[in-house]
């Protein structure tokens, strides 16, 4: 690890605080006292207006409207209406994209949707280190298929040569979970449609980070969670978002009254609604989803180029005071170092990487582990000063300075985020 | 219709209510004023510990504890958690039941299941006037799976005949989510099982509301929603039970990171967990399922035996006061007229059902329609009075009587539930 000539000092990065055009957001959320919160890529954190939300949405809506709120409180329209929102988002347009169920849920309705279209086909190209939810997703689906479609993975290098005239579907996440490389969308989209196969692009770390232009690059299914840079809470739904040109050709298995063209006549058999309901499923968890608008409208209220410009310098600068203050420990840069090609987010190597993020931890400062030994540092502008950044770096040279992480408890502690 | 002799005069019902022995009950919830809430097998009243769990899960657990409420707060145990709680409700062990996703995805998940255990048999007995959803759920299945398998419906009477040993899975709906009948599950589970097929059952209308003995009935799989007699709020995830003897041989399709033998090992292939932890998928509605716990807590201290008796005595009261006071209105009894035959609701069918239900509705007497033309009356023992069913058939009879249902906006007026 080299050392950077360009790091700021602590007033320099107080100025940055104070001249960033976005500071006013941090009030939009609720920070915990004595809290550096960097795993906003995990969990993102509570927007003031969510508590509100869902008092109303509980002691309100269900509380006194009971069933009529399905109604009057506009419940059954949430799928769509925020998908019309998240579609601002994303560079699609509003009635292209439902909020439902969970990512991998979507991603196996997309997936198969897909692959329905190009019948003759027989891979699917995905990136093997990716998050593997995705992978299991596509294995469980090319298992109920028959094992008549194959798995082709390939790592970041290998994806343009993976793609042959043999391709029904490429199945990217656009930034990486844990490396944090991103993907061009619009070039791999490109190379899909030139050997004649569709292209699904999950979002999950893209989505409210960084500049994303479906239509613009063309792609035709994506799918994304709400709840890490959306701020949309634990576990919130999942979007879909299927291009329209597919609309009236694209048929997902997962069927049920909500995507049905008549859901309130009764009908024995199933007809596909049209447009983007048919890509819909059953009945939603509402209060989980209408607690979710208050980070998407967040969202809509920043430039995302300008929280773009601020989640790269956050990242360079957590890298350069690595580069300064950490170089004698032995962690390793495992995400990109050019700002251009890294997402939200940081990533550290180091064998004890697991213990030394439990240090960071009781210490404050949140990111998380990633198996076998990556530390993430999720950066998310709405919220994250630099001097937070400064501060991290400070409690994570101390905790490698004074090897506070060998306390043993730390290795055998439980984590499931 | 008939009259009955022994319909009970006003002061004799309120002699029941001062006797119910389920009276308490009614205070666990919150019913608005001036309403008579007939539609609890929708969408269940609001228990008073749910608004606490909403506060506490989003303004605390979300707010304040962030990510590590994952495991702090137990998120990540809530599906096996509740789970267990649930098995407790329809005579399962804890093990196999998990709370997750809507109850179409974990039919979706339960028939395939199945369907892969009788790899041999190619035809699904159905009933074709079960709630749609579950037969587009089945199609959407079928279709994915090459049309290898195909639906036979049959109804009520039809079932038994339809049961031959070219049946891989008997797929029904325990109470019938209109007409109200209740089918035996013990006796079809046992022919379907004398054929060599497997059951799904689905306990949507049954769960909270009558008996149910899912292993003492042999039952295979088992699907169900949490948010109509369990109260669990609107839209509150599904559960899934499969019996044990199937969990080391049943692979759902819809894998997830949460269905992993080593979910946190981010392995690149799936591997499906032991035990019931296989029928998860993915990251789940956080909200809607730690509210939905206030319901379910309320269930579990109600002896359903006893819910049963009132259900029943509810049912046959209304179906006899409709008898002596709106003799001469053209309402047609829907349901079984024997309470042991007909699940926790009435129906009544008339050609302006829909209408009849918007005067109800304005008249604070909430029940619903389903098409073509029936009104559904929901009876949910935990916070129904049997005064409350003699003043909604006042109400019935005044509507009648008056034609007030002749408005014309409300044959026009958009209804969802």
């Amino acid at each position: 690890m080299t050392q950077s000539q360009q790091t700021p000092r602590l007033d320099e990065i107080r100025d940055l605080d104070r001249d960033d055009p976005l500071a006013a957001f941090r009030a939009k959320f609720v920070i915990p006292d004595n809290t550096i919160y960097l795993d906003g890529n995990s969990l993102g954190a509570m927007p003031q207006a969510a508590a509100e939300i869902g008092r109303r949405t509980i002691e309100r809506e269900w509380s006194q409207g009971l069933v009529t709120s399905w109604n009057a409180a506009g419940w059954y329209e949430l799928p769509r209406r925020l998908g019309g929102k998240i579609a601002g988002l994303i560079g699609a347009a509003p009635g292209e994209v439902v909020m439902t169920d969970t990512t991998g849920i979507d991603l196996f309705k997309a997936v198969a949707s897909a692959l329905a279209l190009r019948p003759d086909r027989r891979f699917i190209v995905m990136e093997g280190s990716n998050f593997p939810t995705n992978n299991y997703v596509v294995q469980g689906l090319v298992q109920l298929l028959g094992d008549n479609h194959q798995i082709r993975f390939a790592e970041a290098a290998e994806i343009n040569d993976a793609i042959q005239d043999d391709v029904a579907v490429v199945c990217l996440t656009h930034v990486h979970y844990k490396y944090g490389h991103v993907h061009d969308m619009r070039e791999i989209t490109s190379r899909a449609h030139a050997a004649g196969a569709l292209s699904v692009w999950d979002l999950c770390h893209s989505v409210g980070a960084l500049p994303v232009d479906l239509n613009g690059s063309g792609a035709d299914f994506a799918v994304g969670c709400t709840y890490k840079f959306l701020n949309g809470g634990p576990g919130a739904p999942a979007f879909l978002f299927t291009a329209r040109r597919h609309h009236n050709q694209a048929i997902q298995p997962l069927t049920g009254w909500w995507s049905h063209a008549e859901p309130f006549a009764f009908k024995r058999d199933y007809r596909p609604a049209a447009g983007i309901a048919r890509m819909l499923s059953g009945t939603q968890p509402i209060l989980s989803m209408a607690v979710a608008e208050a980070g998407i409208d967040v969202a809509l209220q920043a430039p995302i180029e300008t929280v773009r410009d601020k989640s790269m310098r956050l990242g360079d600068l957590f890298l350069a005071l690595i580069g300064e203050t950490c170089i004698e420990f032995d962690l390793e840069v495992a995400c990109p170092r050019d700002a251009r090609s890294r997402g939200s987010q940081v990533a550290l190597a180091h064998p004890h990487a697991y213990s030394i993020m439990q240090a960071l931890i009781d210490r404050g400062v949140i990111g998380d582990f990633r198996a076998p030994d990556v530390m993430r540092f999720g950066l998310t502008p709405l919220y994250l000063r630099y001097e937070d950044v400064w501060q991290a770096v400070q409690v994570l040279r101390e905790v490698m300075e004074t090897e506070a992480w060998r306390r043993p408890d730390y290795a055998e502690r439980l984590a499931v985020t």
